[in-house]
């Protein structure tokens, strides 16, 4: 009674206004996701929601709004330009999500006594930034986390690691592969080279900009920051070392001998790879990668990222481990480890790729013949309905076939059910296939 | 690289930033979806999609930001002021989503050459009303919709009413009734009851509250309102006729033979039931209930209500077929027939009534008994898996399987798999309910 419905008592138009004309339009980095659209974002959604379940990560969601003072302060200064952040009615400063980790942090805080550790959860919600759309980027566009709160075991970034790389393959990526390096390694790396402990975030930085400038420009970058001729030299040896994962490990055992943070980031990948070999995730489809460093965040442990090696498509997704972030939040430190999927890339590789057949909608259409045989076509919607398919019966009677047929056209659906006056008569049923052309018909 | 994570760059805390304390908090009327919630959430949304599908409704989805411009004037003063509104950082005049009828507007609209008509969408997205709390609304909630558009037939009117009965059902409601009227025919009710024309809302508005106010109650209110003595008393004989549908049509069609108006409500009517029988609905699920209005609203065919008899839980859901409604926001004629789901409503009686079982999850723990034995865990994790469970490996090889055990029972996980030195002399594992304790032993 209104309840489901708003009143609309204005004789408004989205045309006319009394003399004003509006648009029907979208805001900039702003999206409608018609039918087609919808599918394949379900397709990836769906298929994420059910290998994150697979492996034991639990749902959350928080609200699309959050008092403004649990968003300020924690994403930097040129971030927080980004934050849609406003007043409202009852004179709240409150923000939109920016991402799914602070929430996930404050709901951590918020129900420490409802929510027992180790807390696997997974979030796929959108979030909101008044970001450049020149760049290619959305306004509004989903996350796609999950996370192992409250255990420091290796086992939870095999667990992580191990499901990512099943969802892709899943979705259909036969070609991706987890890079996999740890933080604390590149932190004694910078030991080993000689390097200032405060330029380790220059190394990082330097490193992590590899793919897009080659290895000289990463060693000018350093270079011309302030790291020493001979750390250069040193570093650029490292990740330089070719050979099997296995090799690589021996090699830099070797090497760093006498660097005990380099030892433990080793150890700790040695550990990793123990259970992906356990559970038997196929050595093709993870390698030890010195390159890999996830930017300048706030990484304690293993690192990695999912790339997918065909097509120029690159990395897909991408986390790690962080025991020191959720403290921050919390005032006492939480272990956690996980990750994210760049699911709006995904789902654009997905179409571009033609990765999904167009009529995963699995839509048939029933046709009505004539107004007197509707009774007829009622009847075999119901039956194909039974049989888990998904049918638009052709509500207007009187509507040409033709006219029918064509509207199957425009819709993209490709099987088209007609019973005339002479099926009905046989009992039969006549099936279009549109793309084709064919006919055949079938016993009703 | 810092795409999927912000970066985090102050040491900033949940708790105190600088001086500041700041406790984690939700927003009134804002809600967090632990996992507990967002399983029961997504039985519910997820029976609604399926069925939707099966019945041919493609998913449609629409932006939380709309400009301004589109939502205002669309909903009365008063909801006006539900609405979230405020000037973007571009200076847009931009407003959250306050229901899903307008933006679905918008898009028939803007991309009237990319949809064919009829066009049956469904819609479950969340809205926004700056609304009291204290009348147990949320301010943030989910509407769930489904429409055809472009058709006039009653056949669209029927599927909807058989997709949403067969929906409930699939919910768990038993004792689920479509209660079924036509505007039309209320509108010659006003006639054949000698009402002025302008009477027509307040005759609406009166029997509508029937519910709350009783029928004394109706016939005060019409009589307050300023409707003739004699035309309250022909509005009640008619509204209290009884009888099975059929005779209520037999005895309305009598009575009403000089007013065309009302003779078209019943045959539309006529021909709905008549679809309904003919697709199979079982008659105890719909009757002909003259006293169901549907508010003030936009209606002008047939109008339904969802009831679940039992408990005192009313109605769940409700539509009707409203053929001059968009074409106000398109400028020309688009007829229209649809309803929503109260899914909140429907969420909050499901777990009331425990309608499903807590651990739908269909979650498992596996332990691991100690360091050692984390290989034998990590099999057993992964068959389980491959047999389409959800399990939670226990990540902390050196955790006591007493505390395991709590932890499981903590979650309200029911089964537990131990794996410990016997077990795998034996190639056997251990499986304990947790609810009844009883442990049995099965091969690997």
């Amino acid at each position: 009674m209104g309840l489901y419905y708003p009143l609309v008592t204005s004789h408004s138009c989205l045309y006319t206004i009394g003399m004003k004309t509006i648009t029907p339009r979208t805001l900039k980095g702003f999206r409608d996701f018609l039918p087609s659209d919808m599918r394949i974002r379900s397709f990836v959604i769906d298929t994420f929601k059910r290998m994150f379940e697979k492996y034991g990560y639990e749902p959350l969601e928080t609200p699309t709004l959050e008092y403004a003072d649990i968003l300020m302060g924690k994403y930097g200064d040129e971030a927080e330009k980004l934050l849609y952040h406003f007043t409202d009615r009852g004179g709240r400063e409150v923000a939109m999500k920016y991402d799914l980790t602070v929430p996930a942090c404050r709901v951590l805080a918020q129900y420490q006594n409802d929510i027992p550790l180790p807390f696997k959860r997974y979030q796929i919600q959108p979030v909101w930034r008044a970001d450049n759309t020149q760049k290619g980027r959305f306004r509004e566009f989903y996350q796609c986390d999950g996370d192992t709160f409250g255990s420091s075991s290796m086992l939870s970034d095999a667990e992580y690691i191990q499901m990512g790389l099943e969802s892709l393959q899943t979705l259909g990526f036969s070609d991706v592969v987890a890079r996999i390096n740890n933080r604390k390694f590149i932190d004694g790396l910078a030991t080993y080279a000689g390097a200032d402990q405060q330029q380790f975030s220059i190394i990082c930085t330097a490193i992590d900009k590899l793919d897009k400038i080659g290895l000289a420009g990463v060693q000018a970058e350093m270079k011309n920051k302030g790291v020493s001729e001979s750390a250069v030299q040193k570093i650029t040896e490292v990740i330089s070392i070719t050979g099997s994962t296995q090799e690589k490990i021996c090699t830099l055992k070797s090497l760093m001998r006498d660097i005990p943070q380099a030892l433990l980031g080793i150890a700790e990948l040695e550990e990793l790879f123990s259970y992906l070999a356990l559970a038997g995730v196929n050595k093709s489809l993870y390698v030890f990668d010195l390159t890999i460093i996830r930017g300048l965040s706030y990484y304690t442990g293993p690192v990695w990222e999912f790339v997918i090696v065909d097509g120029g498509v690159g990395s897909v997704g991408g986390g790690g481990r962080y025991d020191k972030l959720v403290g921050l939040y919390l005032g006492h430190d939480v272990p956690a480890s996980g990750g994210s999927f760049g699911i709006e890339r995904i789902i654009e590789v997905i179409k571009d790729r033609s990765m999904i057949k167009k009529d995963t909608n699995n839509q048939v259409l029933v046709t009505i013949f004539e107004p007197g045989l509707i009774s007829t076509s009622i009847a075999v919607a119901q039956k194909l309905r039974a049989e888990g398919k998904s049918v638009i019966l052709y509500p207007d009677s009187d509507t040409k076939l033709e006219k029918q047929l064509k509207y199957a056209n425009k819709k993209g659906i490709d099987e088209v059910y007609i019973v005339g006056p002479e099926e009905v008569e046989k009992k039969q049923v006549k099936i279009k296939n549109m793309k084709t052309g064919e006919q055949t018909t079938v016993n009703q």
